[in-house]
């Protein structure tokens, strides 16, 4: 038998934890669940047999030694910055580890340890990064073996409202961190368009965007990543002229949100005075210019000719022209807008949401013909429980796991899905999972 | 006699230095010099028979221990995060200390600490912070003094290029460290205006500018500074319902400087790919969007509405459209524009720098009358070595440093410049050496 520990039973460990226990007879698995809230891992193990649901505090030093050693392979689902202590442990004890966030610097630093100690750190085996860097890497070998060169590659994904349970303008509502959604993009996107690198600061992130259709999807608004270029090292395509990661939303969206951007209200770096008493007109009046005009109309001036009916009434819809206080003291911008979003963009209980993801891949065959790829994946969630999210994020991180346990995976230290030897039989399970890329050619 | 001790010999203590050297046969003065360069303390000190030339390391403990144990009263002339050192030592030797900084929460913690030891620790006492201070509490003390009430306090200040030396159409040149220059504002103004708070965002900072007129000197434009607010505490005006401090500079620069914002040229936070081998157009074109057009004819198109002649040749005349190689490598934005502006901005051997300062009140008179009364301060350098800047942030350094040896300040523990005990005789001492605002009262 073995024990598989999952640490994090939050509302992305849904998927996870199903396919975990859904396995568990034939792989002759037990799969511990740890969770600070014992309630929310109870939720997730339904007392299901190959199961143990256990209170879990990942600062308890004991607790997690003695779990971790007692576990053949860890799946974290903690956030990013919690990593390390339980990578600690694990190469302490030798055991393997499984993650869907990105390599930290303090964990690729452990590479060659985790070798020495025939460990595998699994790191970027979820959606985004995981199903899109498997996905990738399938196209640009196929394209590598046959002899062709890759001049362009463009990636897109969305974590979005599937369209039977979108009732708002926007097009959205939350699927996974609210706060990541508020704070998308501050800072520079960086990527390299014709051999030129390019930069596009956050005040014009939202106004500079691409529009991408997605055949029986309809079309997305993209804008750009804020890192592009490190991928190239990642999908071995360091010489390529044209790259650029960016994220999807539904059409309107982005110029719609430059309106907070140039507003000033995804600043999370300093408090609101009073912001408890104020309303939410007051908010949009200490960030416009003095003048006698309604709130409405001195926003419409402010934003000149970036504002049109559709953005004002995707505006108008959140209710900020309404004299409702705002309600939570001592909040940045970021913080109000958050808290104001959240209500207006709650996914509902029998909501769908969809995840939506595009690559596009120009090359150079042997006999010098250009031609593009387009491969795309949409999968709508269940309701608000089995979401999309959930799913995509949960399914690659479950199957990399049992690739691991059964063997499968030869390569030891610090790795992410790039390699065949993963994204081969990782892509093979999604699909009978209902995860699966449509690819067409073009040219 | 009295030892002082001078710690940094750099630019902006030429006038501080002097002054002491100046001053030290009728105070009995010993004035020692310490800096990392004893050529630079040897060009202030020009073997004055008062005066003690040290070669300083701020970090040897011993050394730095020893002089301070040795001085009546330390000038720490170091940037304001190495201060704390100094100040410890003279809370520990019981020695007066006086910086032309902020204070920072780790000085402020010293307070009661330094009030037992019966020393002063004086902070804020150089230019802006200064001067400012100093002159604001007049007017205000003076104001209420008199059973009126102030409604609105607005205080620009500007280190600039005098007319006389003028030569370049953005009206600057360097008079302090131009890394500040360059990121100037970022973050988010906060002000009060009639009662409401009010916040500009960084994106637009640079186009929601006053204009500002100094008598004799014509019009400035002024853009907020960061923290207004703070302000009313310090200068007992906790209520007042406008509250605005700004920065000065020459007409038309706020409108041009808003090109290298817009387009990100400001951002420190990432490194340019290949920075050392771009040339300055391919540096824009990085920032702008494609298209066959010509650099200037894209940044046109690019800054639309925001463009127009004036900025165009103020733009062009960095010679930014010329194909010269930026030469700096593994650079940030930022540190580019900063490596070309000090070429172009630099401050030649007889330029003369200028030294703007202007306070609003506006207040109510007992008799219900409504008054404004304008106080400005004009100061212009003599050459590249005594500025005004180094005279400003000096002088007051120098004369308040005076004031406590001769036990004229009666506080003790951290202060700054705004009681009656400091600013009357500092505001007077002042006029003498030529630092003078003139009021006028208006209404």
């Amino acid at each position: 038998m073995k024990n598989i520990l999952v640490i994090g039973a939050g509302r992305s460990s849904s998927s996870l934890i199903k396919y975990l226990l859904d396995n568990s007879d034939r792989e002759n698995w037990k799969v511990t669940v740890a969770d600070v809230s014992l309630e929310a891992v109870r939720q997730k193990t339904q007392d299901h047999p190959n199961s143990r649901a256990i209170e879990f505090d990942i600062n308890n030093e004991q607790q997690r030694a003695e779990e971790i050693s007692y576990a053949d392979l860890v799946i974290s689902m903690l956030p990013a910055f919690m990593h390390m202590n339980v990578a600690n442990d694990c190469l302490r004890f030798k055991k393997h580890l499984a993650t869907a966030s990105y390599v930290s610097k303090e964990m690729a630093a452990m590479h060659e340890a985790a070798k020495e100690a025939g460990i595998v750190l699994l790191n970027e085996s979820g959606l985004d990064p995981g199903i899109d860097h498997a996905s990738a890497m399938k196209v640009i070998d196929e394209i590598y073996e046959q002899g062709g060169q890759i001049t362009l590659f463009k990636s897109y994904c969305g974590g979005l409202v599937a369209p039977e349970s979108n009732n708002n303008p926007w097009g959205y509502k939350f699927s996974w961190n609210p706060r990541n959604v508020i704070l998308a993009g501050q800072g520079t996107a960086q990527y390299i368009e014709n051999g030129q690198y390019k930069y596009i600061p956050y005040n014009r992130l939202f106004t500079q965007t691409d529009t991408i259709e997605i055949d029986g999807c309809g079309k997305f608004d993209a804008y750009a990543n804020r890192d592009s270029l490190s991928y190239r090292h990642a999908y071995r395509i360091e010489n390529i002229p044209t790259m650029l990661r960016g994220t999807l939303r539904m059409p309107g969206y982005c110029k719609a949100w430059n309106v907070f951007v140039k507003l000033g209200l995804t600043d999370d770096t300093y408090k609101i005075e009073a912001s408890d008493t104020l309303t939410y007109p007051e908010l949009l009046e200490a960030f416009l210019p003095e003048g006698t005009q309604s709130t409405k109309e001195k926003l419409i001036a402010f934003m000149g000719k970036d504002m049109d009916a559709e953005i004002i009434s995707m505006i108008e819809w959140l209710g900020v022209f309404e004299p409702v206080k705002i309600g939570i003291p001592n909040a940045s911008p970021a913080q109000i807008l958050q808290h104001l979003l959240e209500e207006k963009w709650k996914l509902e209980e029998h909501d769908k949401d969809m995840i939506v993801m595009q690559h596009q891949f120009t090359f150079t065959t042997r006999e010098k013909k250009t031609k593009t790829i387009l491969s795309s994946l949409v999968v709508k969630g269940e309701d608000q429980v089995h979401t999309a999210m959930a799913k995509t994020v949960g399914l690659p991180l479950a199957i990399t796991a049992k690739l691991i346990l059964q063997g499968k995976i030869k390569a030891r230290g610090v790795i992410i899905p790039t390699t065949k030897e993963i994204y081969l039989p990782l892509l093979e399970e999604l699909e009978t999972l209902g995860v699966k890329f449509e690819e067409k050619e073009i040219g």
